[in-house]
């Protein structure tokens, strides 16, 4: 007899049937027992004799039951399980560190995260995976849609030049190397050959931050597009995918509160958000070069209100403190034609158009003193002719964690790294 | 007026477009001039007059260009472009390190990867990336509809337990920390949440191999899934994932013969493999614990020969010389239920069912003399309980390298890494 998936047990009302998954729990109810077994698709309750819990293996303990479906409108499903045969495939050791058939994990985050193999299998931490999975292939469908390319870039990196001094460094067959803080030398060569191209992977920065938002590792989602006009057109990108992104989300979590993408995107100049800020904090921000996270979140309570919008493009940072190869915003000078795409008081993109002349890539490494021998292969590619071009990238774990709501983005990564934890 | 891609123009013929792409080359048929400009999708003539290449800016500038769309049969494209207005949108500084216009990179292959930013928009490799690119769609959609789960696992490890002593060594902020050679406890701890996942990512190994076919990053395509009977339904989900990635690559490579993957894949034990093997080659094999690869290569002609199939399943490898977490195979003591894909002379994935009690993981680890206490976290997915599992992974440039023809590997990975390549 093959397996029949939990979910789709009211389809066979008045079969026998045989299911297979995980003893979630056991529950009494009066004098009827019942065993709670969990598959990737959902629990069901199976009916089990007065005694029937006397000879049951621990809690998480694989089982094959075959039994006969039975429609009963107190039970979740809608249906149970009666007359059961239970078969252990796998016994459990013993009960699990963690109670998981509670709504929620209320052990203290550090022993939830040391018992990861265990606490993935609760539903709040399968719900944060398969939403994860489902925005990725929402991110993926839209830009395959416009002619994008996946690409596969090295993550171990002979020179540390992006900038930053925050690069973990590794012995690479006796040499020094760098993990890679991101694909951006990468992508931006490869508009060269393939004009549009994306990448879903992982990038690691060695930020000595311990925050709720900060992981050592995570899932950058990296865009790149040539023959742009200016970021406009890069935003314009961004607000497809974004959306993609959010129609992706609802088939996979329901009760997941998913939040329209106007389009466009809701924007607002750096140095009027500044000033604006400024005005409502009663506090000087003039020649500030960034936002704090207490700006950040003030600016998307300004943008709900104002725009009902739970997303907000801010265009414009100081050219002096983004990257050197950001194109300056050729109307305001001294500003850039970089954005940071905030949501729900946080940042998750980083984007906006780049330099594509070699003279002027010259130019940007020489302002700030640095010498372009390292640099020589990603010149190469300017020296070869590129077109205007521009990109972002989506922090994967940071709109997941927004979208469910959970305080510290290390709840929705399967398994953490931080500058603490590097297990399991 | 909005850009038309070069590969539409034929749906254009008469009307006035503008084109954008990179100056590909210039050709003088008589008295007549053409400059061939490329963009993502293709190739087009242009119609320039006598005169006309005097002004042009060198090889692979950036251009824009406005003309009238021509049906002309002797033109690739069968249209060309004529009474252009040519726009130089940013130049290039000089003559290419290659001629992207010649059929072939025809360069020593350091010197055309040291030249990527160049060598990468050589229609050759264009279409390696595009394939690439394909095959991971192919697979991906293969296993959406079989209920996997995309999943990103840590690529930085708190320990090297994977087993081999290959691994690259890295400073996380002052302790020791190892990349991840391959997903493989990951995939597996989280059957236990999710039953059935995939990876797409880059996997670490530092061997010093100097070979055709190995790189030290490369693109895994990983494969795990709860509830099996034996390897043969591992096997059977490998045959449907590689029938979906063939198929997906047609349409992106017109012209790569694309190999059928039989239904079930042809199998043969790895024992009697080294029988045929010895009594082919007059040479005593018995105890082999692995396959070399003449004997890979040996062992492809006769399944092309014997099933007319380019794809060899070969499974029992011998259990000494498979991972610690391989099962065994029930049937025949000693042998394992391990198994790897041969194509084409060459293995591109391994797989087979591992372990799944607790005690047997016990016992393997302590019989290659293991100490357990590494492997807390791991083991406690098994003390957790864990159906019957098993899963395998594909080694992405191998099986693109092979499809194409290439003689090494690294001429179908974008920017490899091997044991003396670290740039670009």
């Amino acid at each position: 007899m093959n397996r029949t998936l939990i979910a789709t047990l009211p389809d066979h009302v008045g079969e026998t049937v045989r299911v297979q998954g995980w003893l979630h729990a056991t529950r009494a109810l009066g004098r009827t027992n019942f065993v709670l077994l969990r598959d990737r698709s959902g629990v069901v309750q199976i009916l089990t004799p007065p005694d029937g819990a006397r000879d049951l293996p621990p809690r998480e303990s694989v089982l094959e039951v075959e039994g006969q479906v039975v429609r009963d409108a107190r039970a979740a499903l809608g249906v149970e399980l009666h007359a059961p045969v239970l078969t252990v495939l796998s016994p459990s050791s013993g009960s699990p560190a963690l109670d998981l058939a509670k709504p929620a994990l209320t052990a203290s985050l550090p022993f939830v995260l040391d018992h990861a193999p265990v606490s993935l299998r609760h539903a709040t931490r399968q719900a944060a995976a398969r939403l994860s999975a489902a925005l990725v292939q929402g991110f993926r469908t839209a830009l395959e849609a416009e002619g994008f390319v996946e690409v596969f870039t090295p993550k171990v990196l002979g020179t540390a030049t992006e900038g930053g001094a925050n690069v973990f460094r590794l012995d690479y067959f006796g040499r020094a190397a760098f993990l890679a803080q991101s694909p951006q030398f990468y992508k931006q060569m490869l508009v060269g050959a393939l004009e549009r191209v994306y990448e879903v992977g992982p990038v690691f920065r060695a930020e000595p931050h311990d925050t709720v938002r900060h992981l050592s590792q995570y899932t950058s989602l990296d865009v790149e597009l040539g023959f742009i006009e200016s970021w406009r057109d890069v935003a314009a990108v961004l607000q497809r995918v974004m959306a993609a992104m959010m129609r992706s989300a609802p088939s996979t979590i329901p009760g997941v509160p998913v939040p329209p993408v106007p389009d466009p995107l809701p924007v607002i100049h750096f140095a009027d958000a500044l000033e604006m800020l400024g005005a409502a904090l009663g506090a000087d921000l003039a020649g500030e070069p960034d936002l704090a996270p207490a700006h950040e979140r003030w600016l998307c309570e300004w943008a709900e209100t104002q725009y009902g919008s739970d997303f907000l493009l801010v265009v414009g940072y100081p050219l002096a403190h983004r990257p050197f190869y950001t194109h300056p915003d050729p109307e305001r000078p001294g500003y850039s034609a970089g954005f940071d795409l905030l949501f729900r008081g946080q940042e998750i993109v980083t984007g906006g158009q780049r330099l594509h002349r070699h003279a002027d890539y010259l130019a940007a490494l020489s302002a700030r003193g640095w010498d372009p021998t390292p640099y020589a292969s990603y010149l190469e590619a300017f020296q070869a002719g590129m077109p205007p071009h521009g990109g972002f990238a989506i922090g994967l774990e940071r709109v997941v964690q927004k979208l469910v709501g959970a305080a510290n983005v290390r709840e929705v990564c399967l398994f953490p790294r931080d500058v603490h934890r590097l297990a399991p």
